[in-house]
C-alpha cells in the first residue's frame, strides 16, 4: 500500500477550500485546481482569510506553513496526475459530476483514489462510466470541513473493498472523523437522522405544540448540549443504570408510541415551512444571514475547543 | 403579580438538588423538603460537591453564597407554606405524583404556582383531583438542571392560561430556557426529537448501514457540534442562500423520501438494540459507566462555557 503523500482538490469552492486546509494541516502536499478563469487569484485569499480565523480561535498555529503545503495546478492533469487521493468537491449537478469523474478518472494514477464530497448522489449514479471505478467512492463531508470533522464514506456496488478502508485510514491520519457505510442508501447516515429530527420538528409547528423558536431553543439548550459531545447512543447508555439495553427496555415503548403516532404524517407541510421561514426572517432578517453563519463558525471553533480541552 | 422570593423544592433527588441550585444562582430563598431520613445530611453534601465542581469548570464565583440561600425544611408544609413557587421532583411513579401533588395543593399559597419535573407522565394523569390544579403544570427540565436549561413547560386542560405565562417568566428570570407547549402530548417536544433520530438510528444500524459508533460519531462530530448552539431551523435556515423556506424548496423533496421509506418500521427493532448495547459495553464496561456520567457533566460544563463566551 503506497503513502498519501499528495493530494489533489477538484473544485474549490467553500467546500474544496475547506479540504485543501484540512490535508495542509495533516502536512500533504495539496495541489489544487477549479476551473475557474483566476482561479488562484480568486481562492488564495479566501482560504488566507479561513485560516486567520482559525488562527484567532486558536486552531491554527502556522498558518503560513499550512499555506505553503498548497499550490494551484493549470489543469486538471496536472494536479491529479501527481496525486495519492483525489477529493472532488465540484458544483452539485449529476452532469457536472459524471463529466468531472470521467475526466479524473482518465489521468488518476493506477494507486490513486478519488473521493466525491457530494452530499446528495449515490456514487452509483455518476461514477457507473468511469474506467477506475473501483478506486472511486463518495467522502460526504459537512461544510466546512476544516471545522466539522465528519466524512460519509460511502462505496459504490463496484468500489474494492480496500479501498473504504484505505480511505478511513487516510481521514483519520488527517484528523477528520469518519463513518463507513456498507452500501448506498439515500441521504447516507447524516442527512437521514437531521432528516427524521427535523420531521418531527415541522408536524410539532404544524399542529401548533410550540413555536418554531421554542423547538429551535429544546434542541440548542437541551438534546444538543450532549449530542456535542455524544452520539444518541452514548447519550441514551449514560441515561439509565445498567446502560443502553436497559434504557431501551425503560423507555423503548414510549418512544415506539411517539412513532405510531405519526407514521402517517412525516412529511413537511407547506403551511409549517412558511410559518418556520416567517419566524426565522422575523429574528433575522435574510440580509443578516451572511453575518449570521459567520457567528456559526466562531461558535464552531469555540465548541471545538472546548470538546479538545476536554 | 406577586414577585416570587421563595422556592419551595420538593424531592432533592439529583433533579431537585439541580433545581436548588439554579434557584439560589438566581439568588432566591430555597426551601428543601425531601421526605428520607436524615435528608440534609443525605443532600446537603451533595449539593456542595456539584458547587464545588462548577467552581472548578469557572461557572460559580461564590458557592458559599449560593448554599447559604438554601435552607431544609422538616415537613412538606414547611417549604411549601412559605414559597411563592413549587417545584416537585419527586420519584417517577403515577402514585406517587399523585399522592404528592394533592398533598401539596393542600398547602398551597393561594398566589403560589406549582410546576412538575415529571419527564413522563402528562399532568392531566395526576393532577386533576388536585383543589388547585389551576395554578399547577409540568416543568420538565433535563438532568441535570444546572447544567442543562432547557424546561419544558406544559399545561393541563385545567390550568389557568396566566399560570404557565409567569412560569415562563421565572425561568427566563433564573437563566433556565423555557419552551412553552401550548397544550399536552406524549413525550412532551424534547423527547419527540430524540425518539425520531433514535428511530432512524436503530433502523440504519439494524439494517447493517453503518455501526453504533460511527452512527453516533456522525451525531457528535457533525449535526451536533451546530446543534449545541443553533436549533434545527435555524441550522437549515444558514444552509440555503435565501433561509429556511429556500431550504425546504431545495432539498424537502429529498427528506421527504428518507421518510416514505422508513414509514412501516418506526419501532426500535430488539435485534438492533442488543446490537448497540454489545458495542456500547465493549466501548465501556458497565462498571464504568459512573464514570463516563461525571465525563458528560464535564464535557457540558466546557461547553457551556464557550457558548457563553461566544
Amino acid at each position: 500500500m503506497t503513502a498519501i503523500d499528495t493530494v489533489a482538490i477538484v473544485g474549490a469552492g467553500l467546500l474544496g477550500q475547506g479540504w485543501a486546509i484540512v490535508f495542509a494541516r495533516a502536512g500533504k502536499t495539496v495541489r489544487i485546481f477549479d476551473a475557474r478563469d483566476d482561479a488562484e487569484a480568486q481562492i488564495r485569499p479566501q482560504i488566507v482569510a479561513a485560516l486567520a480565523e482559525m488562527q484567532a480561535a486558536g486552531l491554527c498555529d502556522a498558518p503560513d506553513d499550512w499555506l505553503a503545503q498548497m499550490s494551484f495546478a493549470k489543469t486538471l492533469g496536472d494536479a491529479v496526475g501527481a496525486a495519492d487521493y483525489v477529493q472532488e468537491s465540484t458544483f452539485e449537478r449529476i452532469d457536472v459530476k459524471r463529466e468531472i469523474s470521467a475526466a479524473i478518472s482518465a489521468v488518476l494514477p493506477e494507486h490513486a483514489i478519488c473521493g466525491s464530497s457530494t452530499s446528495g448522489f449515490p456514487g452509483s449514479a455518476f461514477l457507473d462510466h468511469c474506467d477506475n471505478r473501483a478506486r472511486m467512492l463518495v467522502m460526504h463531508p459537512v461544510n466546512p470541513p476544516h471545522l466539522v470533522p465528519i466524512v460519509e464514506i460511502v462505496p459504490t456496488p463496484w468500489t474494492d473493498p480496500a479501498v473504504p478502508v484505505r480511505a478511513r485510514a487516510l481521514m483519520e491520519e488527517v484528523g477528520q472523523s469518519p463513518v463507513s457505510l456498507d452500501r448506498e442508501i439515500p441521504g447516507f447516515v447524516l442527512n437521514r437522522l437531521q432528516g427524521a429530527l427535523l420531521d418531527e420538528a415541522f408536524a410539532l409547528l404544524a399542529e401548533g405544540y410550540a413555536s418554531a423558536e421554542d423547538i429551535d431553543r429544546t434542541v440548542r439548550d437541551g438534546l444538543g448540549l450532549r449530542w456535542a459531545f455524544m452520539g444518541p447512543f452514548e447519550t441514551i447508555d449514560l441515561n439509565a443504570p445498567k446502560g443502553l439495553a436497559d434504557y431501551a427496555e425503560r423507555l423503548g415503548p414510549m418512544f415506539a408510541g411517539f412513532a405510531e403516532q405519526r407514521q402517517a404524517d412525516r412529511d413537511w407541510r407547506p403551511e409549517a415551512v412558511a410559518r418556520a421561514d416567517a419566524e426565522r426572517r422575523e429574528a433575522l432578517p435574510e440580509t443578516g444571514l451572511a453575518d449570521r453563519r459567520n457567528w456559526r463558525d466562531a461558535m464552531l471553533m469555540a465548541i471545538l475547543r472546548a470538546k479538545q480541552q476536554g
